[in-house]
């Protein structure tokens, strides 16, 4: 490629990054100013003011980490967790999965509360595994879980491991902007999000918010924590008071700049009105996803709306799908990870990307190529069947 | 703020960010598209191949690491050092203290050659260091020290390492595009950069390139890297080849686009040119700071063209003259920094920012407000000097 890159305009309806709104796309070419610049600083404090109500939190230490959702989850894991530490980290897909390894690479010993990948995390298991391992310190699950489309109860796993006076660090990568997320009510003590999920921004950010229990923690260390970058002890500084701005690394300037913007517009939608268009059209996707004959891989009560996981059906070549979805209707659906590779679909619902064009784009396009392709699916009833749910929903 | 955020428009002359050119603003600003996408996938390849040609370097192991320079550094030192290693760290600003603070934290035993802030790294000094600690297996050094504007002789100090069995990694954030910089012929083994400097690109991403002597380092390693986030030899599977690439983290998407911008724009300069560039437009700076009275910190021949530090003029309010400057000329220029703080100004030509019509703007308002300061300068000749200088140069 030895000229300009002008990427295809596809329609974005995997796992994220979600479609990005044009004002998030504008406001991110905006020009660069210095990131100790006066301006910039006073910036830094209305971004992560409109993180603290997409959080439900009035934690101070509330700001986007300067890297992908892996560096989120990263600072979260090497801030809390000191080496000799016990964790119990619940496992219901690869994100549960990365979490144990960050756990390992933190010299602590974790331990594993395996759950079906497609089902929620099973409260009854992490409070056996909280029993038999009194010592543990953390405990980490996967609000979300990316790889099924799987959504755990995180209050109610919270309230266990705080009973057995654990902390809680949460994924919420998926979740944030999409199901309701109340950091502060559900005493969720460590959460670390992304910027191209629900929010529908670029990837490349990760917003984290600290409680003050985590942030006694992570004060109270005895060793230093492994990462110099991720160190939120240096972070504060950064991140913190305005008046007592530190430099600490080069913010992403234009990066947040669009944050800043995909903010404002939940901000505007308002946090309910989110959540209940993500459902809504959930019930629209399901209604003719269902029609067409693709079977759900999680149970109902345990669904994303966000993140639908289908069964690929029996004889259809998964990538040939994928591929045509993508050069025939430049519309692109998630594939399978880890032990679903190959299985599943995984239809995202995302942010800017979750309106009733995108729904019915999806359905339609879905029922033409698997008819095309040869699979036993019902043709004909989808789209109605979608807009039908849609307008009772 | 309420509101969408519109940044000042600002000429930006400090340590970085520079200027953003606008082809890379609109770069940024095209539709994010998904990260696995074999569109995007076929579009990593070129910013590899182009990232290649700014390092002079055929190494494979060369891309951009999604986040800043500092994550670049960190991603260098944890895949390199275990714990127990002997490593030297070449420390003459604050660069090279950061650098110490990541052997520290990879569980090493750094050793120190201290040289003083505002010099180049003084090669035997490194040379005794060497000597003295044969079991050293990393010699660590800032090719161009940002808070000092030093710059060191990477090629010589890389030959001694070498002849002494070590490996090296070289900090080249603020070289890159603005002086000489020849990872293979050098011998350079581990190189990280930053994306805001002489690229111009908006900061966040930090190329890296790893040379065939790292690469079997690291994937010999007899402890896991503590960072997993940062672990190559899982990196390799998703910035390696593209018929095998694999998920590893989700790419900043948009970020890559302008970074893709921003090397085409160099490689059409052409990576000599470039650097003349920076070589001329600093020598016509240099005749209008010094026309003016100020002095250099750094000796004419360890200096960075692109990165001037010049003393603050006895009895200059140093916070107010770089504040009159931002709301007077909407010009930025950076403070010092760490040990230098409040006694110098750092004034970058850095990329885009690197041009005539900057040299007159930057020199002509310290001059009108240095004067209104009562500093004692010489006025009505430094503007004169400078195009001089540009013409002659």
């Amino acid at each position: 490629m030895t000229s300009s890159f002008h990427p295809p305009q596809r329609t974005l309806m995997g796992p994220g990054p979600s479609d990005v709104s044009p004002r998030v796309l504008q406001a991110m070419a905006r020009p660069t100013i210095g990131h100790l610049d006066p301006v910039f600083v006073a910036f830094m404090d209305s971004v992560k003011e409109l993180l603290q109500v997409a959080f439900q939190t009035a934690n101070p230490l509330t700001m986007p980490v300067s890297g992908p959702g892996t560096v989120g989850m990263e600072a979260c894991f090497v801030n809390l967790v000191q080496p000799g530490d016990t964790v119990i980290v619940c496992r219901n897909g690869v994100f549960g999965g990365r979490m144990r390894e960050n756990v390992v690479r933190c010299g602590a010993t974790p331990v594993v509360v395996d759950d079906p990948w497609g089902r929620a995390v099973d409260p009854e298991k992490l409070e056996r595994a909280l029993e038999e391992h009194p010592q543990a310190k953390l405990v980490a699950f996967v609000h979300a879980e990316t790889s099924t489309g799987a959504r755990s109860d995180a209050q109610l796993l919270a309230s266990i491991a705080h009973r057995h006076g654990c902390l809680v660090i949460a994924d919420c990568v998926t979740a944030l902007g999409g199901i309701p997320l109340k950091v502060d009510e559900w005493g969720l003590d460590a959460v670390y999000s992304g910027s191209q999920k629900c929010l529908s921004c670029p990837p490349g950010l990760s917003p984290v918010t600290f409680g003050e229990a985590a942030v006694k923690v992570i004060t109270g260390r005895s060793t230093p924590v492994q990462s110099w970058f991720s160190d939120m002890t240096l972070i504060m500084g950064y991140w913190g008071s305005a008046q007592r701005r530190s430099y600490h690394h080069t913010a992403p300037v234009n990066a947040l700049y669009g944050l800043h913007e995909a903010l404002l517009i939940l901000r505007e939608e308002g946090l309910e009105n989110a959540w209940a268009r993500h459902r809504r059209h959930h019930l629209a996707l399901k209604a003719g996803l269902e029609a067409l004959g693709l079977a759900f891989v999680v149970p109902e009560a345990e669904r994303l709306p966000h993140l639908n996981s289908v069964s690929i059906p029996a004889g259809v070549d998964d990538a040939k799908v994928r591929g045509r979805l993508l050069e025939e209707y430049n519309l692109e659906i998630g594939a399978g990870l880890g032990e679903l590779a190959g299985k599943v679909w995984r239809i995202g619902l995302m942010g800017h990307s979750c309106n009733l064009t995108n729904v019915l784009r999806c359905v339609g396009a879905l029922e033409a190529i698997l008819e095309s392709e040869g699979a036993p699916i019902a043709t004909g009833v989808a789209l109605e069947a979608a807009r039908a749910a849609f307008a009772t929903a």
